[in-house]
């Protein structure tokens, strides 16, 4: 692992790193915030997901997650959104290929020698992080917006043990019944949905997937709201299992990370309490 | 005046703005934010000048101050750093040109027809802000980082009585003393040094510009501390002048916005004590 930089903010310090992923088969890049603290102290991680275009960068320089992080001793971790560079297929759309990764292992043409962030995500940068940072283990929550809820949705119906408290902004909770959703799992997985399910927060709940119970912020102004994001299928599926689910529909708010960082403080709070 | 965009964000609005200049002769962007308040009422305005290569953006995406500003009750406004678009000069140095006005008015040649930041922002954007937000006029204070750190101290000893309080992070206090300013104030004001005094905050303090007080935040591992912004000279200059300078070194702390971020919230203190 390499260090591309490192700068003091807030009562830590934001690193960003580079290592040669074996899941991608690329370079990878990602952001570690990790507060002041103790010699030896092991902290609980938050890893946050980003969505469609976004790298490990957006969050770090506009999420304003420092200064209540270190307040709660949270270390996060921030990853891209998929294999990047020279010799990674990519596609003219903003919602496939590079910055576009979907948090799936791709199965199809030309995405999978590349294509497997679920891999990465869960596996791989997970036992990174835990031998280059003080991190307890056993204290992991994950969130992220928009591409990222689903992924943090996703990964912690599929692996609550690992991953203690789950959150969201603005998730695609229901990729298969969402144009961003169909395209990417189709063309990552093939058009068998029975492979989709595992990737579909919704379809998850309903073959039995539990969590402890998940919060929300959703902006009622976000413009991808009734196409793409669909929070009552959520809230549906949530219902008919029993899962606690708290969804706050933000008046005025959009998609964008004026909305994220508004609501950050909230969604740090949350994990914190159940870290 | 045309809305570029509007995004609601912790209590309030941080919109982007757009309007034909006649201090530049150009079109200038700018933003401004403005927290929820009473029909009819009146809010202080703390203005923000930015750095090198910045434009109105660096600081509405990185600077986090909405939350604490929507708290306080501060209208934000966040000025482009120099005049832009084809026609206008440029310079390959990112220290000189668009991106580079240094607050000044250009007064040699390619510069003079459009490098007006002085007369913008001390005259032309206060008036624009005045028409269109709700801003108390009585109450207005201004800060900067770098070269918007000397932009905010020389503007505010030059007109103690209509910027009520002034800060600062990491500000290039003495340009007539430094490389970045020796350069800049050599190619807009040319090289009669004496037109360069009241450019200057050291030398504006020593012919007898007085501020009630100062607060300055400097990174003491910034890369530009020793050869471009040598706050000892603002410190000796105060110190003659019985000037009060809250000077905080900050241990570890670099000339990014991490250290911007981290200490946004003392300077919007310092800001609404005095506004």
């Amino acid at each position: 692992m390499e260090t591309v930089s490192t700068n003091r903010s807030h009562g830590g310090v934001q690193g960003v790193y580079r290592h040669a992923s074996s899941a991608t088969s690329t370079d990878m890049t990602f952001a570690v915030y990790v507060p002041d603290h103790d010699s030896g102290q092991k902290l609980p991680a938050l890893w946050y997901l980003s969505g469609l275009t976004c790298t490990h960068a957006n969050v770090m320089e506009k999420g304003e997650y420092r200064r209540l992080a270190s307040e709660l001793g949270l270390i996060i971790v921030a990853p891209d959104t998929s294999p990047r560079g020279e010799g990674v297929p990519d596609d003219p759309g903003y919602d496939l290929g590079q910055g576009a990764g979907f948090y799936v292992d791709a199965t199809q043409e030309p995405w999978a020698e590349h294509f497997h962030m679920r891999s990465y995500v869960e596996q791989e940068l997970p036992a990174l992080v835990a031998e280059q940072f003080p991190v307890d283990v056993q204290r992991r929550g994950i969130f992220g917006h928009s591409m990222g809820g689903h992924g943090a949705l996703t990964i912690a119906l599929r692996n609550p043990g690992e991953w203690k408290s789950v959150s969201a902004f603005a998730p695609i909770v229901a990729p298969g019944q969402c144009p961003w959703g169909k395209k990417a799992l189709g063309r990552y997985l093939g058009e068998d949905q029975s492979a989709w399910r595992e990737h579909d927060a919704c379809a998850l709940i309903d073959d039995g997937a539990r969590v402890t119970d998940i919060l929300v912020d959703q902006g009622a102004a976000d413009q991808f709201l009734g196409e793409q994001l669909k929070p009552d299928l959520l809230v549906d599926a949530c219902q008919r299992a029993s899962i606690p689910l708290t969804l706050n529909l933000r008046e005025g708010h959009d998609h964008s990370y004026f909305t994220i960082s508004t609501f950050m403080d909230d969604h740090l709070r949350w994990h914190a309490e159940r870290l």
